[in-house]
């Protein structure tokens, strides 16, 4: 068993409860309020501008020119291919791009992004991997689930545009590409390490579950 | 006006609410569960482990040896002076140091310590010490006002050991001197530099706030 | 008088000698031994491997997402565009990628980027670029110089490519855009920081110098 | 065999050179003139100021809290131990304490130091303990030689408390314990990731001796 296996059986449970969160499967239903998504873009907006700078800080601890140059490539696709999809879904609710940039993460939001800067900073390549893998590899489950679910009605969904990239194969080979990295660069590491490996896949995960809930009721900074 | 005094001034509605809470008062009267005291001992000797680390990394931004000297000697006081404290109560109590130190931190325990090891690591050093002033800072105010409060009944309390600590001219000398020196270090600086600083020091003292919230509602992970 | 032409005019005695240097007008007037350029080829090569790497720090130390996205153009221009110019001068030498890649670097050569990843990783967005500035801008005025003195007799020197490369437009936007932000970004930054920010700029022109020098005088380890 | 019996298997030629070269023989017998001693307390003083910071990264790159306290430890004895027999030594010369803060490293000791804080900064546990431990290990080894060769002439030398220094017990626990350490953590590693590990060895082994090299040569930056 590969160690993206191992990690892909161990999560399940955490994934399924993200896969079932109703702002998800409003999203796959096209029913989620205008509002709610609309408030997903800002946050997720400032998310991805953090999310980026983990394929940054791949570039600095990559062990050789080829990852260097695939992490500085999946840099460059965020800052497009990705940050555009949320930027023309704001065009069309009226958002503007200064919106987007100033909107204030809320404590989870603010939460995720640290935990997995902190760690990247500190930490090897193999951390740095495990923290921002739960955002890649979980979007396209979720995805390709909600294709699965409701591909059939998906042309009056307003979500459509967000359920075809995130299913898209395009996507996926992010997470492909940092699960083949992630299993070469673990292959004979002691117990210990992958189990810390392990911890930031679980708690990453748990943030993207912490991130639908924030969304789901609003959550704000206290006082 | 110094930037400490700025900060001190715009920060009293959120301290307020950390010093009227229930958690707080429940030290000062000694009414707090030791249960309650108890989970905090174990939260907060992971946090220390943590926090202890910003001093370190204040040894790596410092921009002359005094600084780097008093900082490598506030991390050697922290490590032995203010985790000591919760060696005692946690022996008190009969938590073994095993069991403190693989306490799994909460969530707003690990975003709190997460958000300031992540802009510290990529910061300045005035964002490193706006970071961590409001625990240093705040827990001298609070240390302050709750002997002010409750100093006649102190004798019965079981939480008087950490009433004295933070109290204590001893501890407070922290807060004075990374007060003096941010004061120092911000001469001179632009609005949008000081704004960026206060923002770390407002968050901060909001996640101080969080932490009590966090140990009065017995807050964990999902799932 | 913005900080660029404060530090353009104090290094002139420092570029000078660089533009001077036997090395530089050997490449200017194609007389330079092809075993030398071949040598030079391999150092450069494994110089810009960490010289891309501030670029991924400057993307994370970058205040805003405009910033932010041009880092990551640059760094994906250099590991394309300049990179690219040493593989085709290798692979006309005869040299593999994997001889590139596999090339360790000289005294010198280490020194540089070590001072600059050095500072990078634990300084600010205007000291990455202090650093960083003087390769960029300085070979920007190589290429124009020699263009200059020797473009009348291009098409039989066999650095031709070279010297096109670093004298064209496209090369010197990077420079230019760097120089634009550092101006912004020091608007009002206090005499002491300036000053920080020049040694960086003077060290790492000599820097440039004394990879030149290396290259010359076969610079090895010793023993 | 442990991993460090290999390190110092495979050091001997270039340790030999430096346990031989004229500065530290010139030390060991007394003959060094003073000019050149006050040189090297002054570029010694600034090298370990650098010195001391990897020490602190070592509090934050430490896996449980008794490497932490320990590294704190060290910084510790470091800014006071190690540097206090500089500041008498700069005392005894008519040295002020500015005079030695305020000296521009080298070109060999910049780069010496560069290079550890680079690695430390961007790499793992193992990777800054294999960066600093030539300094403390090869220190002591010149220590416990001069003092087995020229212990019975110890008293007319004016470098006599320097020997005294590096070759006790106390200075020689230092390194004990990071080979301990190294030891420990290295164990189950694959040989790529040890060749890594000897790399930054054997560098800055080579970095002592161009340390001694640019003391004896009187080393200066050009231009």
């Amino acid at each position: 068993m590969t160690f993206s296996e191992r990690l892909f059986n161990n999560i399940q449970s955490i994934w399924n409860q993200n896969h079932q969160h109703p702002f998800v499967q409003g999203i796959g239903k096209g029913t989620l309020p205008k509002e709610m998504f609309q408030e997903y873009m800002k946050q997720d907006y400032v998310y991805l501008i953090q999310y980026a700078k983990l394929y940054a800080i791949g570039v600095q601890k990559a062990n050789d020119l080829a990852s260097m140059t695939h992490f500085a490539q999946l840099l460059h696709n965020i800052l497009h291919f990705e940050m555009n999809v949320h930027r023309e879904y704001a065009s069309q609710f009226g958002i503007t791009t200064e919106e987007l940039e100033q909107t204030k993460p809320t404590p989870n939001n603010l939460a995720y992004t640290s935990y997995m800067l902190s760690v990247a900073q500190n930490g090897t390549l193999a951390e740095l991997i495990s923290c921002l893998l739960p955002c890649a590899w979980d979007y396209w489950e979720i995805g390709k689930l909600l294709k699965k679910q409701y591909g059939h009605q998906l042309e009056n969904n307003p979500y459509k545009t967000w359920i075809e990239t995130y299913s898209s194969d395009e996507f996926g080979s992010i997470a492909l590409w940092l699960i083949k990295l992630l299993d070469e660069i673990t292959i004979g590491k002691s117990e210990d390490e992958l189990a810390v490996l392990e911890n930031h896949f679980q708690i990453t995960s748990k943030y993207e579950y912490l991130f639908w809930e924030m969304l789901m009721s609003g959550q704000d900074w206290p006082l």
